[in-house]
């Protein structure tokens, strides 16, 4: 595991940027295959990218959402919306380049990113309960799990959870769709982004604290190939 | 995980040896550290590798042992000892391309394997219980951890296999040493090597059955480059 | 330019085997392309290869000649028909990774290669008159050529050389073709290997001798990843 | 050789920039050793450059200059002088991690590259007479060349220009050096920015023209890995 310490939310982003450019580049001689957050963590980072990825298409880099959180009645899901909004429109990222996971094509995923070459890089934020991706704690049994639907009502914080990012329990569906811990210790490097106080205890125990499935993302430093950038504050407990 | 299945033991040797070769050829370029294995499975990839490696001295090619059981009174170990003969001296391998691994630096050798760039490859066998390495069944509380030292009186079963693979309790040395989960984890590339029926049951528990302590070998499926070459008859119980 | 010195055509042999393995395997994980060279020298070589290649399809390597010359009234030329015999099949590679080059696609093979993902790395003689592929000296006007066609009658000395690699004048065809200098230079990695006594003159003009079009394989110095395995015999001749 | 092909100066400046990050975060992880150009050309992408590294210290890249004009009384010459008023003290690199070439030690400097660990990238511009580093028209009999010293007398033509770049002839040394051709090929990467219709003639020759020493970088398109990022407007007398 690899620790990169930024002064602030700012530098993170930048050194975030960075590393997402270093996989995309690749996409102008051979094919990369990039997974890729939605979330407040990586605003920043997709208003850095506009300048390098807009007007500027790279030809052999496609990008993958990993979870999703479907709406009644819509076509597509939170996490699309968001990565449209944030990173694809503005990146201006063409839609033959963009991977849709979903409810739709969740089963058999793990096997269709092995036909595409597997996941060089995923890039992830940090959840105040321990997650990644849709992993929250309380969702996982066992690390050993690929693609996965985990049910909206699976407890109560967790309906109140997606109720309240799907604008009301009226929009819910019976479930979401995530990478599973096992897809994304497939991938060839992990990117995980972090920022703030609130981010502190909980990355503590991501990178100190006991391997559990009750803090899901402890299992990430088991990846060979694992980078935190985090600002201060967000290293700020760490011994 | 990648499983590349073989007819037989002679076929497995030949692959497990091409894995070797391709990686310690990279020393003609520049620095790759290789652990290896001693046991039975490997001796006759060991003699294959003779024709290639012996009068070949490779410039950048280092190798490591990965466990060791000490003996009373000796300077080496049972693994070096078996590594020497097997590997080292038939393959005229420079002693100062050899890193010893034992009870006198295992505290601190996580942190001098990243000094070195840390393990391209880490060549391994699979025990009756699941283990690997040093990490037999029964002795690990967690995952999470590094490299590390096991009683040699953990318990009776524990006491008697050492005892025998020490020539007799009077040899023994109050503990072994070994890499952690962790420590293998942190490889670029695992490669492991298993052959025979008496095999067949703990593969299949190994691949298929549940990511448990208990069979310390089921946390290797979740790295990133993990490949098993097995023969015929050591993956005939799986599904 | 890294030059590996070997006692003897059997050692060469077993080095270049190394480096072509070390290729080989990589298509277990993805694809690779490697072009490869008939002649004398990698006679021994193709010899050891047997015993991994054979019973062992490896899903992802495909394999390209790099020159023929046709024979009057028969499909396969020279070239393919050696490469059969001394590797294709002894090694049992499946048809479906073979690539054919020859005087029906050697227009636009360049960009065919390219298609292809580019050569990964091709392996090649050095004749007597500093040829490689079938550059040969006095065929060549500039080293800024691709794939081309020579006239099997530019001079006596070629018209004599070709019948005589033909069986006789009966068998020629008008003009064999070949990978030029930049098809060369484009691949990643270029292995030269080398033999015999009767070497040495040429092979001390290609490592130490003026970059010239009248010593072809002069400009591959200039590739920042070729390897020259030569035997002691080959290099008895070097400053 | 690829070629990309952007809006305008702006926009050539981003992708170089992504192309340079791309490299300088490798460092992250293991060691990296870049070689950088001074000159017009890159002056924006030197000033994008400063928001990633500026209070970000990566700690194994290494930076190079490849050419050097020294002045007279002068402890550093031209190229240091530029480097580090364009992109060093701007971009804050440590001192450590800069190694300075120039008339004290161009001698040997290829075997020190090596002993490095060879140049993983060297950017460098495309001058009006077609030259590269200090590789100038009229100053190359060979392309087989390392670092070099040429004398600023060499012709008129020459001295002129050199006393201008030293502000004056009473600020010129006898001779400058420059990475030579086979240290240019050497590299693994190499990436050639291009901007501007004054050049649009000479990038012209460099690409479709015939190889020849006059125009020094046509000896560029024999390297496995060139990318050459140009705008339109230097793109625009391409067949």
């Amino acid at each position: 595991m690899k620790i990169i310490r930024t002064a602030d939310y700012e530098a993170m982003s930048r050194v975030a940027a960075m590393f997402l450019l270093a996989e995309a580049v690749k996409g102008y001689e051979h094919k990369t295959n990039i997974a890729v957050t939605a979330g407040r963590t990586p605003i920043r980072m997709y208003e850095i990218l506009q300048d390098f990825l807009k007007d500027n298409p790279i030809p052999h880099t496609e990008y993958y959402n990993f979870d999703e959180i479907h709406l009644a009645g819509e076509k597509e899901g939170v996490t699309m919306r968001d990565l449209r909004r944030l990173f694809f429109e503005p990146c201006q990222i063409a839609e033959d380049k963009i991977h849709v996971f979903g409810a739709q094509n969740y089963e058999g995923y793990d096997a269709f990113l092995e036909s595409k070459g597997g996941l060089d890089m995923i890039m992830l934020g940090l959840g105040m309960d321990g997650h990644f991706c849709g992993n929250l704690s309380g969702t996982l049994d066992c690390f050993d799990e690929g693609c996965r639907a985990v049910s909206n009502t699976l407890n109560e914080t967790l309906a109140e959870r997606i109720a309240f990012l799907c604008g009301g329990k009226e929009n819910m569906t019976d479930f979401y769709v995530t990478f599973g811990p096992k897809t994304v210790m497939n991938a060839r490097k992990i990117v995980m982004i972090v920022s703030g106080r609130e981010k502190a205890p909980i990355l503590k125990k991501v990178i100190q604290g006991e391997l559990t499935v009750d803090v899901p993302s402890t299992i990430l430093r088991m990846h060979p190939d694992i980078t935190i950038i985090a600002d201060e504050a967000a290293l700020s407990m760490l011994d």
